[in-house]
């Protein structure tokens, strides 16, 4: 699917033009174009770019291969190519929930690629289009950082998510640690650590985008990068932190796994070292002697009785001094 | 609630002066402004950063966002956005004693917001003023470096505090290891990590103010600001030392309770040990065969006993060759 | 075996020429020479390196040498010496799976040395080169490209494998934990090991080639030598991920057996505290006192069996509470 | 207490000389002046340092301020100030034992300041002074030269016992591992520990001082700062050895617990294993059915004997087989 | 014992010329002179050292100091002062084995200092010296390099026995994990940490000549220092890949401690389980109760038989079902 929105000038903005068009839209260099290719086939992606656009073959390349891109950014000089991740909201955030967004950035254009279908940041900026009149008069660079601004600001919600499950889980963890709780903490490790992967590498993407490096972003652009850039800050921050607690959780863990381990290897000892001694004694009178003087006497049973208080009552008492109650 | 204070050059200070007069003040360059801005409603705080000051609309936005900012410090040209933090005392630091204070320290002024009732540093600071002429003598970079030092001085009790707990938990943990201790052990941690993802990003942005980046802060205070450094330096030091410890304590925990686990098998070991034999020989006298001879000997059950001692001493023996009393 | 292609400037290619015409190719600033020795012998090796192109002693030796050398770049001014390794695709990847490729790049000449006989990304080029003419058009740097765009290609499906291996084995670990899972997964280890010790300095070098460090590759193939950074940076995070995996399915496994010892504790207490006690009452009556009052009750045989009923209900009662079902 | 000694340029030394006198004493650029104070009240001190030297009032009160100081090095133009750390010998090093030493090096006076009684490299170096002629004749560097390759080189020592001690404890691990012995381990690390902080810092400012940063160090005494650097060096070095050592002896001792616990229970389990069934055999025959056939058997007794000859070969075999022996 | 040869311009080499023509040797910028200090009193090596060539005092005094030394390189300007390691081959490297070699080079002379008798890597060099012509005709640069280049090739040997002993460890730990082999283990890891702690340093050392820093290494030397520096490197990862591998063997040899820790108690649990019960029946028909009506049933002791079965039966079964088998 091709959408495009043309912002001549002094005029009104045409809406998806004719892709012939879009090599006489980039000669004016007051006008903004906005090219947006979703769901579109391998062929036609490289057809628009390669063709219409002039781009590099490896950055055309780089939009139609379908493995996990890393996040980067590539100078062409007349045009910036920047890789970003989206993430789809999912309970356990797996490498297929991460989209991938491919931009190229112009003087006076913007594309934006994706071979997924959903790309809600692509979305929400193009509604906005229509409300916000600063998007299109900032130039092409404001309207890239309205992209990557909510792209970054949709992980947020992921995040505190994931704050939520792992705070159920510390408690959970204390209270009863069961197999399953594990599970699901290491599914929380597991998707801490994609969004980690994610989120380092496109934070040196914005900071590059936020520093005076690239002729295209100016000066006004760049405090709104380095706004973005605080709040990767502020995301990666709270991951480690997920991360830090996850680790604590799993080793609280595994120690209470052990302590209960203690628990039951007491009770096994308590009643082992009361009761061998006590069957011991009632065996040993148990025995077919014919000539066993204790079994006649009158007060026999009542000794054994007393043996066995003895033998309970000293165990206690050990047990007791060694702290095991 | 808005207060603030106006140092003419060489006239009295004017209280709380009306919003209006703020802009005609700070075009004097030789008075000094000191805004506080506490409690107030996001569409005052707008009003008076954006309308009075002409502040950056991101950076007012930081001010209003009630969500975790991390320390910072950003060079708008005319005038210094500074992000910091303040921890309320409690035995327990978590997220929410983090209070957080921002700072637009000007040439000639310096406007601090918190959206926050209580902020200790800046109501001592303000105290202060009547009685040290140094601090508006010395200029709003001065001012500013006195809010920050009581700010980072008031981190000290927190860590005197923490380190009075960890040497409590040290010994209780060699003398005799529960799971509160454990619990305490865990929380201290969780402290003492919410701590140092505080300091970490504030020294750098004292740092930055130490070193000569920014015209508005002079020679002079540059060397008052490297004080403030080096005791976030020795807070830092404070903190990764208790957290060491804090991490030693945890594994000495952890062996205890594997060390107490063996005195347990121990135990039950050695009992196991003498009186399952004992209690087979007993058992073996006990049947109802009818050719038995052993039963109809006169030192059948003198012989048992014998067996018996036999039995008990060279278990005994064992065990101590082995060393496990 | 010697093989060798000499593209003259506008006329078609000559393959293997004899070697004493490669020092009057190069004298032609136009053409290009690609001379490949594979399992060739070492005397040979020596006489054609250091005669027929006047490399450095150092860098022929580096060639001849059979042990394991580290990837890397030595910069001669007239040529580079770059030493790259191709895996062999293995289910385990060992040291022995790692071959060394050595790379010459001169301005006009590229010539690769193997002392393995199969070098899989030197075959492929040389098919290629048929089909494609760019590879020859673009120059020597552009024909080294190629050669480690394929080599850094075939490392893909070893990781893909990788991963397949991994996944399996989370799930295995989970199920039911072996000790021939445990093997496979430090096999595994040892896998993604030699892979990473192979990859770090690799990328070091290809860094090199893609920043305008050394006059023989031109502003053009540089972008392509970046591509081939891109892939070994994504082929470095995968096998981090990897990495990562194989250490949590340790850590798993390890303490998967520690549940099981205390899975098999609980049983073998559960079973002890109840059937210790119930011997020990039936061992009490079975003693051969004559003076047992209860052994002639006409209830005591019920009395007993509701004693019996008593423990293993108190116990249960216990265990249930316990939370140990 | 206050002590000084004047060496004018051509004249025998002036010991202890007024405090008004120091003031005069400095403006000779030739003259070299050292004033030590030790144990000096703080107003004392303070009157010294800023009346008669002049230095900057955060610098006097670094040198008045009781609690813990992280050794560092601050340029004032005129003069140097110093924070060094000397550590009193003990067996185990605590943080009381670290002492801090204050510098002030200018031109040409030295100024010591310690809080503490005893300062042995002060005392040393002031005894040397009589002795060495070049302590004075190289100037006020090098005279603080001498007064830090003393304290630096104390610390060996404390470094020679903590390898004696962790020697010692290393066999001990091994051998027969006791409580008593984990607490030396804990002990030493603790004291390692501290050494570590210190040293950390400290390093940085000898290596400072090494540098051609600071005008009043010559060219002749920076080779010196080199060598007490690289005292350092190897005095890190060693500690890291230390702490290497330290935590795989704690390795060593954790695993100790657990090989012991293996131990203990394979007597257990080879006891139990055995007896059991045999005490079962036993118990079966101990029944007191009217109809047992076997009870009336000539040979049942020796039969039962066979049985438990047959289980105690078998589990023995069994347990021979598994490599519990 | 001081041995030298001296390679006048043009004539023949002169061996042990008297110590006092040093001097004059030296002034002759195109001869070249080397002095070999071995096994030399202190007194003799310091006469040399200061009065004939005048080197500085702190060089002379490390030379002679009987401590460890850290590897450093040390610029006089006249000439550089090298540090260096060499190892004796033994099956445990502990740091006796670890030799100084003290080298200083000028443009025209080099002297070699050693404290102990046997230093291998200049002894095959000076035995070198009368085949190989290029060892003098490369200047005092070149000689020091082949000092060099023998002393780091001694550490491969080494290195290969170490990766010898860990793969034969590595087999026992999974086979059948004795406390010999964890001394073993140990034994290795405080070789290679040995080992690392020499090679790091020394790496720096030979990084520095191989960069043109120093005037008396010519471009051609360089070039063979920069190969040095790729065998330290290989030396490097090998050690990183040895230790890697041993605490790896750790790791697995603490799980397998803990695996057969499973096993056994697994036995355990299986007897006790099957054998208290049967126990317990069998002592409940040994109770002496007069009345027991299934004592006098014709089908009572068959029927036990019977309950004996169900009991060993529904246990297999149970175990079984968990997969304790």
């Amino acid at each position: 699917m091709i959408r495009s929105i043309y912002f001549p000038p002094r005029e009104a903005p045409i809406r998806n033009l004719p892709v012939e068009q879009y090599e006489s839209c980039i000669q004016e260099p007051e006008g903004l174009l906005w090219v947006i290719l979703e769901k579109t086939n391998p062929d036609e992606i490289r057809s628009i770019l390669a063709d219409a656009f002039h781009f590099h073959p490896l950055a055309v390349e780089d939009c139609i291969d379908h493995g996990y891109q890393t996040p980067k950014i590539d100078d062409f000089e007349d045009y910036l190519f920047i890789i970003t991740h989206a993430i789809l909201p999912s309970p356990e955030i797996s490498e297929d929930d991460v989209l991938e967004l491919d931009l190229f950035l112009g003087a006076n254009y913007l594309v934006t690629v994706s071979t997924e279908q959903v790309m809600p940041p692509v979305e929400k900026t193009w509604k906005l289009l229509a409300k916000d009149k600063r998007l299109h008069a900032g130039g092409a660079d404001f309207l890239c950082h309205a992209v990557l601004d909510i792209l970054v600001d949709d992980y947020m919600p992921l995040l505190d998510n994931m704050e939520d499950e792992i705070e159920k889980l510390e408690d959970l963890v204390l209270a009863k640690p069961k197999t399953e709780t594990l599970e699901r903490i290491l599914a929380l490790k597991h998707s801490i650590m994609v969004l980690r992967h994610i989120i380092w590498p496109q934070r040196e993407v914005i900071n590059r985008l936020s520093r005076d490096e690239f002729p295209m972003i100016d000066q006004q652009s760049r405090i709104y990068f380095r706004d973005i850039y605080d709040h990767l800050m502020r995301i990666q921050e709270m991951s480690e932190n997920i991360r830090d607690v996850v680790s604590g959780s799993l080793d609280i863990y595994l120690n209470s796994t052990s302590l209960r381990l203690n628990e039951v290897m007491k009770a096994l000892t308590i009643v082992s070292t009361i009761f061998l001694p006590l069957s011991f004694v009632a065996g040993n009178f148990g025995m077919n002697f014919k000539f066993m003087p204790e079994l006649n006497w009158q007060l026999g049973y009542p000794m054994v009785l007393g043996i066995y208080l003895l033998i309970v009552g000293g165990m206690l008492y050990f047990f007791k001094r060694r702290g095991w109650f």
